[in-house]
């Protein structure tokens, strides 16, 4: 029996949640780097990548700037870095290379096998501030199984504008209470709790490395807790 | 070698292309008719369905009213059918599952088998004009293998305004010329060549029963014209 019985869909932030950004950009960048010569601290570079994320799409939230999809925010703060890290005689063709990494993270080892017992039972999805573009190529590298690829860029809103949720819901044809965000992140359950969908949380207390400040751990009562892809699946009835 | 080298996503026209929603509906709605005790020619039912399909999405497509998801329109289009064949006594839930018969819709028989085979080379999607919702829950029923699904909704417009193409290459970050739409029907293709798009044709000369008046084979030379989908794949170079 699913601990949700109403939800017919779940629908998962991604970075984070699903993959493991911080330790596949370090990896890949570190390849690429040693590849083409170049020193630098991938761990603070990406760290740093991370940090101007939430700036970045805070323009867009506020009005001060029109939609922007994340692949343009995500390669502006990559100019930012460039110069901060005095990285410098890379090609156009290099800078995007390196703006795609965001399309090759990798799956958490639990992700692909909890999704595929999901999906036989529940749509599932992607609702990550990612753009359909990325989100899709990530899908393929890592073999994520997704029925629907859905987000900010579909919903014309970043998280956590409650549009950006309750956009998603609509264009499945469901109800708030039908769909199921699952986040490693509590204040994006929140913002969807808010927004009348059900909550699922999946702990990534490594998300951050070491620099990890917060969801350690469920802050609140959500509707399923659960400590991996596969336990949540179990709760889900699957 | 495929034989279009630029292309990277393979859209897909789906009513007609990717399922025989004739047969389909005609089987589904005659064995419903049997349980409820309902006699009609559900061939002739089907056939007026689809025959309000265009004058529908036209009233979208013309600006004399707002946008509005296929589901919406198939429902009201049903509602006019069931008094036009004087069928009544049918619950909201009755007449609910009827209209999600086409999200019901099964795939030709070569299309799992030809899609699967895309996959591994290329994103491969919807480009209809079935809103969400439906596409998604068709996917699972016939297990089509869509790695992302768009169309007239992500759009806002409905094919053949250019918009609904071009609004699918971009959610991919793709050129108009990287991105070819499959389909049987000729006008489709038509459209999406005016957009940029390459163009596949895939003939499906049993789509509309014995009422077939068009599109037995290409009206013109598209980039790839082929027998199957398994064919469209060994062009494809799959």
């Amino acid at each position: 029996m699913a601990a949700t019985p109403d939800v017919q869909a779940l629908l998962f932030d991604v970075f984070g949640t699903v993959v493991d950004w911080r330790t596949s950009i370090i990896e890949d960048l570190s390849a690429f780097g040693a590849k083409k010569g170049i020193q630098a601290d991938w761990a603070a570079f990406t760290d740093d990548w991370r940090g101007l994320y939430q700036p970045a799409m805070e323009e867009v939230r506020s009005g001060r700037r029109p939609w922007t999809i994340l692949d343009v925010l995500h390669r502006e703060s990559l100019e930012t870095l460039l110069a901060k890290f005095a990285i410098s005689g890379l090609s156009e063709a290099d800078n995007d290379h390196i703006n795609r990494v965001w399309h090759r993270l990798k799956p958490w080892p639990d992700a692909v096998e909890g999704l595929t017992r999901l999906k036989s039972r529940y749509i599932i999805g992607t609702l990550s501030n990612g753009n359909v573009g990325l989100l899709t190529r990530m899908a393929k590298h890592g073999g994520l199984p997704w029925d629907v690829v859905l987000g900010a860029e579909t919903a014309r809103a970043y998280k956590p504008l409650p549009r950006a949720y309750l956009a998603s819901a609509e264009l499945l044809n469901l109800k708030p209470a039908q769909v199921m965000l699952v986040a490693a992140h509590n204040g994006d359950l929140a913002a969807a709790s808010a927004a009348g969908l059900a909550t699922g949380f999946v702990a990534r207390p490594t998300e951050y490395g070491p620099h990890q400040k917060r969801d350690f751990k469920a802050d609140r009562e959500w509707d399923v807790v659960a400590d991996s892809f596969i336990g949540l699946a179990k709760a889900m009835g699957c």
